[in-house]
């Protein structure tokens, strides 16, 4: 174990080795293992995405790649067949799955502003409190949406790191966002931005205004790479997650909606981008 | 047990040995055991369909055919007494007697798209986890209806895939739907229908769509008949299932709505398409 | 342990040795040890207010402080995202967390007044149920707030002193208020001031009032500074606090919204009136 | 992962993919990743052989290789300071602990032939009842010993096999025996080694008919070096482990009871042995 | 928190925040807080040692010193009306106990070398799981006795360093033993000691050899003043303690069976030497 994750480590000091270990089989993974970087590929998108905009399925190929890749399994699931202005995820598997199927970790999303947060956040508890018991490390997708924020205002960038930072006081160990925009929302907030003049107008200097906000940087934070877009916007992306400190990216549709070659090549520039041999 | 049979186990190695000894059970069973496609009869429907509109009962008649017919218990049931827009089923047995009963299976229905679709999900969930662990396959009816739904939309192929494989990420060893329309009803689906040219126009392609939505071919999927209709017009459609690479179908009232030598010889057909004998 | 100290631990005869054990070492510690007032810092406010206004972490510092500073582990939390007029907190944490983060007291906030109380109530009574037999103090927020209080009624004299009495009827050993205004909110309540001629006018008498509220002046009591005032304001208020027989302040964006050098001149200002030091 | 690892798994399929993944890592790990065979180094023998002869400690050491080496947390423990001809191990750790320290497996003593065998063997179903549960694999060490077997009946062939028997059949997914002499210890197993012509001469021979004894080879079946003797003797030894396809051995007082270069080379040569880069 | 103390505490970096903030509690009280020592006084002994020969009490004191003193909660007890070869304390007390009454730890004694000592490996082992999770710290008497043992066994330097390891193992976060002489005991133990040239004949070496047995001397390990001797040998053997890496005394009839102006000169030259002021 190199100094690095060594140095992440020592910010889980307050849970107990098995979680640490956890962490550990996920950041010694792969290419990045031991840069401090990840990038998670979210193969089990049917449920929130549907059939033709999806990859994979945890469940029925786990017995292929036993012990060969850290597993994350999100137990809550939510669909686009409704289009309420208040989500709530539907909690479709548990702790006893995850380890059955020997995951690494669990995986929950929350929606900061939906009125039906409060149930979200004690079924995070919950769930949290009995993953953490078992060794298995808590990861929060943390989106802010409902009938309280605009839609611009769900990725404000004030919006997005007090969703950080509730995923972090909720028990998260990593913690996935959308990469902020400009705007900030509240005016509460825009009092203190401008007040200490934290710096915003890149996205380097939003990533940074993030990862600051979940725990003062001592908890992995990724960033969702969004939607398909002209490969070099995302690159930069990749980029201004990198210099403003970022932990790494989950890659969906934008990997896997290509052919095989094709996705191996863009996977391999952002990995690239991160362990810092491309610039 | 032969290589076919043997295969589709292999699907589900990720489940414990109980589990595949109930599905081989299923799938070695009558004229159509060890080809890998199975007709299942629904005999305790007066609940969904009303006394005059059924055919028999599950509790009353098992005693007489004990260990002779692989039984599937249904757990939830809906009535029609309520035309609600957005429906949920009411869980009416469970676990324990399933296995009272000396069944294979339990069954559950869910409604994808209803606005109570989040409580069905978390029922399913207990009852899979529940059933799973005592050796019980689980045969998952999904069947897309809501306030958020048209009535075409219910059976459009975007719609039918998105809830086959709901089904399956839910837990599903068998999965039931019906008989998808060439309608594609989601705009972000239909992006992706154009994109790669998925074919839809004949419902074998259809029913592929459906079957490789499922767990990339990986679970076992069945069709419902649909209310009774011409017989050559029924024997298409299951034409269609099986060149499509579909599993079968289930099939009620269209055969139970006859007399019985009329129903027999109906069901003789319906059973040579699958097993090869009648083209 | 002084006599001051030992009064004031003679009010919780009727709590476990462990609770009073927990309460004097909140009552002993640091520069106001043994003075029966006490400073609090909330350290964990993001939750509460956003990142941008809000301090620290709880569960990821503890590690470097084990033992050298009684912390509070606040048990619900609500966010600002939404603006619901009947607030309820999600409940976040509970009395395992406590425990193994070695925590002196959990603590709860309650709206009396929101259309939920009664919900929140009753999770009040199940934590401070289960934290006491524990041996861990149990600290109550206790704000009016919801539909059927105006704004200015949520300070109403009448109305904190209302909310301080219901905090300690449903179990608080140390409860928190906001500052109360000269207002009467409640017809009945008005009745009552003036036949008695409680006294109001000054602040100073409106905390003696709330104090009396809470079991006769035999529960802890402490007051929140509010949000950034002018300086010499927020001085006077905490000379009142003292002079009406306050226990103490809460602290948190008035102090950590400075430079650190600025905010320990303030906390001097502040520890340094309530110990008498300065008038 | 490559071919044997795979064979060796498939021998697992009706254990959940979580027990699978935990075989995997300890299969993939080190030097010997991939070949099969394995080299277990019992760390945390103080309890069994006391502090003089004993190396190191699970609990206090495991945050500084979090996640870097598979760990098997034995759950039973017996003392050397009674000397009972019936004995039995104390149960001392259990499934939440080798969670909470992110191992792999659970290791448990049993001692057929002991008067206390029935108790242990329950204790045994129930942890590894619960161990498999939550996906960790079960290690057993089946020691014959006990007022009914004479001394040199420990080690018999036909009661060395019997014991990987019965822990094959209690739920072991990893066999631990010692190496077998050649006497033949019951009269019963006598008659059916000569009718058979079973050959026990050489030590690979014997090594051959434990593997036989455990599932007809579908177990993992690992040996103990014994107490330190002449290098030489334990190489050969080791040869003979791995000519009879035993899967390999568990090294403790035979390496850390040497200076760290000697016991570096010491086991540089017998993995050497297992990868047949020596012979 | 001094330098000395957090590197004692970095030993326990596998325990939960609780138990390192109620070591720190014990660490930092007193006269020899920071020091890394500690002199604990046994209050309860009367249940030991009948009422003629202890001092007090702690259910009916604990009131008046709520918080002032570290509290630990001796959990099983054994009286001296049964002279039984191999005994077994009775559990009278536990976690739920030291909760209420405030306590920083469990104390729990066990007989190594007693027949009954699996039973009594197995209660500690249920006590020290909930009171960690409680975050309580355990401290645990570890004194071998048992019809298998001579008297002069029992303080063999190679028994009591076994008695060390195996309290070290069962969780024991401080450990409580005799002084040791220069008897080994065992055979086994005897060649090594040989082997290694283990010096043993000064009692400060041999403390030190107590200390390296538990974790290595990651454990806290504290020694018993015996029987009340004269006042110089006592000092001498504090002497031995210090030297030789010990953590400290429990210091029971030797204080209290004394005048209090006695007892509090007798301890404060025992502390003194602790300290490094009196050597």
């Amino acid at each position: 174990m190199n100094d690095r994750i060594r140095e992440i480590l020592s910010w889980y000091a307050s849970e107990n080795p098995g979680i640490r270990t956890n962490l550990a089989r996920m950041l010694n993974h792969g290419r990045l293992g031991g840069t401090g970087k990840m990038v998670i590929l979210p193969v089990d998108q049917g449920f929130e995405h549907g059939p033709a905009r999806s990859l994979g399925f945890l469940e029925a190929g786990v017995s292929d790649y036993c012990g060969e890749i850290p597993l994350i399994l999100k137990c809550n699931n939510h669909d686009l067949l409704n289009d309420e202005r208040d989500p709530i995820s539907a909690v479709t598997s548990g702790v006893s799955d995850a380890l059955r199927l020997g995951c690494v970790a669990v995986g929950f999303t929350i929606y900061p502003g939906s009125a039906e947060r409060t149930e979200m956040y004690q079924q995070l508890r919950e769930l949290a409190s009995e993953a953490k018991a078992a060794g298995l490390a808590v990861v929060v997708w943390s989106y802010p949406r409902g009938s309280s924020i605009s839609k611009e205002g769900e990725t404000a960038v004030d919006v997005v790191t007090y969703a950080a930072q509730i995923a972090a006081q909720l028990g998260a160990d990593i913690i996935k966002v959308k990469l902020p925009s400009q705007k900030v929302e509240l005016a509460e907030a825009q009092k203190v931005y401008q007040k200490y003049e934290i710096p915003v107008s890149t996205l380097a200097d939003r990533v940074r205004n993030v990862i600051q906000s979940a725990f003062d940087g001592r908890r992995i934070v990724i960033f969702s790479g969004g939607a398909a877009a002209a490969d070099e916007k995302f690159f930069e992306e990749v980029r201004a997650i990198r210099d403003g400190g970022g932990f790494g990216s989950i890659i969906g549709r934008n990997s896997f909606q290509r052919k095989k070659p094709e996705a191996l090549k863009f996977l391999d520039t952002v990995i690239g981008i991160y362990e810092g041999s491309i610039q």
